[in-house]
């Protein structure tokens, strides 16, 4: 595959410095030396032809507040490419352009008419037409679905939400628009976005787990996004909360789903107050209120939440746990029995972890779904 | 740190040369550089100084049952260096002496006369002079023991069994031995082995699951062997099983460890047969036997242990895992619990995960020591 890049001949080197510079930088090219254990004329060396095409340029030091006089920090020029992301539900399409720093551009939502992947490929094909207008063209495309699609092969092998088995969707949108195009687990490219422009930056090891109509969990361990196709990675849903608890929808009694995805939290509250119509965000307002029927069953979700993210760490040893998902809101009314339980849970060896808590978007998705497309071509996998 | 490699002018090419004949050798150059994505020519010039120094050699293509005729290929000389082993338990040390493929040459076993550091120390000099007699210095010495050690640290900062805080064992053996010493996690050492000279081979990824005194889990992600200094990895004893199960001696409520460890499974069927004179054998010879408490105890412990693996391998995307540990002769009298758990908790979109049993004994414990020292003399971490 050629690289986003491409009108560079990209040695591995290059390809080390750019990474370094995209995610941590400006950085003077002593401090890139240092961090990639070079010497700075080695550093000049392979940033001269990303500085010629360019893709690097030297910050104007005037910029930095520093002691001292950095020497024209070098920088990546966001503005040199840009990335297309889309992320499918189950009923939408969320897409975005984003500069090579993966800033958010533009945006846009859609319904999905259909499940039929005829219909969802030209769904995206418009929504890539639309974002990319008379502009400059898109140098990928990401795109990121709940299901067991693993980046590199662009046949998503199951997606539960669109009831798909084996659909060659990269190959079917990379006809439709011509561009080159990596399909993505959902979870695992927002755990990307997060590694390279979020709260994992300078993190060698850590886990994003989420919570909404189920629960995922993305991890990077030892600098790398863990993927494992066919198998999948981060599949915490089922894990076994209470043996007596209440039955998620593949009849395990007590798992962690069955707790805290949004729906199980809504049928909990809406079957205990006997009213039907109470929707996720009703039944996150009542417990705000203190309704304390609702309150304990975002507890019972919060402790679920908490032992999940114990035991991530436990298996994993990451110190930090990113929170996010559509239903991340939750976590403001049970932040006690999720704090609880994760302690509970945490192995008594253990120093505690950091949680940190992102409030949900779902542009942030689509986000995911352009970080995985630019990692991708510029790493080459 | 010097490499065992040392009179060599080790570069990461030749590392990389070394590791691959060592771990897949013999190869045909031509293999090598397939393995490698190198050329020929790159491997001729890697092994050239590997080949003047002893480490390698070209085996007679004579040994070989192959088609066609391999040109000389390419192996690692074992006998070119030796290493050391040691592991500590709660009351003993086992010592092992090895080649450079970690075959055992010689082993022995010493009681520890006390936990006291300086007996310990003692202990394990005594040990490697019995080991070295009057042959060839050993190259390195590898530590293992249970606890929060990790390689490259040579303070040992928790070891619940002997009672440890904060001992700076590396550097008390070093200075006894005039030995480069490495210390590190038991599992964890134990799993480094199987990755470099066991059923581990050739696997991306792959989990170790222990079951003795404590339930461990080492993790191979990526090729890497997963280290997080401070928290440890692989913490799966305390995993809650059913919350209405027997306790763990920290109060946890039918977690892994209140069922599955051998002390554990010896307290349920001594208690229930009220025969406190039972040894764990004499409760594994009571379910083999059929005798209906003892299975259904041992029952529940491989219940319990299905769990973990299922567990560990929906979390981290394993296919493989092997389970290993002092009382893993229990597999024999629970693989039936065992397999129905670990389906029943493997999540529902993962293809089944391999299990292999390896059968238990302390020189292999102490032969992992002995490979964390190579990995850190040849790969310089």
């Amino acid at each position: 595959m050629s690289s986003v890049l491409s009108d560079a001949h990209l040695t591995e080197g290059m390809r080390s410095v750019f990474v370094e510079l995209l995610v941590h930088g400006p950085l003077s090219r002593a401090e890139a030396a240092r961090r990639l254990d070079l010497s700075p004329s080695a550093v000049t060396k392979l940033t001269k032809p990303l500085l010629q095409n360019g893709y690097l340029l030297h910050q104007p030091s005037g910029d930095r507040s520093m002691m001292g006089r950095p020497s024209q920090p070098l920088a990546v020029d966001p503005a040199r490419a840009a990335l297309l992301g889309v992320k499918l539900t189950e009923d939408e399409l969320f897409a975005v352009r984003t500069d090579l720093r993966a800033e958010i551009q533009h945006e846009l939502r859609r319904p999905l008419l259909s499940h039929a992947v005829d219909d969802v490929v030209t769904r995206i094909g418009e929504a890539v037409r639309d974002l990319t207008g008379s502009g400059q063209p898109p140098a990928a495309l990401g795109i990121s679905l709940a299901g067991t699609a693993s980046g590199g092969d662009p046949v998503v092998p199951t997606s539960p939400f669109l009831g798909w088995r084996d659909v060659p969707l990269g190959d079917l949108v990379a006809a439709a628009t011509g561009l080159p195009v990596v399909v993505e687990n959902d979870v695992r490219a927002l755990t990307a976005a997060q590694q390279w422009f979020g709260a994992g930056v300078g993190r060698h090891s850590f886990a994003l787990v989420t919570v909404g109509a189920g629960l995922g969990c993305g991890l990077v361990i030892g600098g790398r996004l863990v993927s494992a196709a066919g198998r999948g990675t981060g599949l915490v849903g089922h894990l076994s909360i209470h043996d007596n608890g209440p039955l998620c929808e593949l009849g395990h009694r007590g798992c962690a789903r069955a707790y805290a995805s949004s729906a199980a939290v809504r049928r909990a509250v809406a079957s205990t107050l006997d009213r039907s119509d109470l929707t996720f965000e009703a039944c996150l307002a009542l417990a705000a209120e203190g309704q304390p029927a609702a309150r304990r069953i975002f507890e019972d979700a919060g402790h679920a939440l908490g032992q999940v993210v114990a035991t991530v760490a436990n298996i994993t040893g990451v110190q930090l746990v990113i929170l996010s998902g559509e239903a991340v809101a939750m976590y403001d009314v049970c932040a006690e029995a999720f704090d609880a339980a994760l302690t509970a849970h945490t192995h008594w060896t253990s120093t505690p972890v950091d949680v940190v808590v992102k409030p949900f978007t779902f542009s942030e998705w689509a986000r995911g779904a352009a970080v995985i497309a630019l990692q991708h071509r510029i790493l080459g996998r």
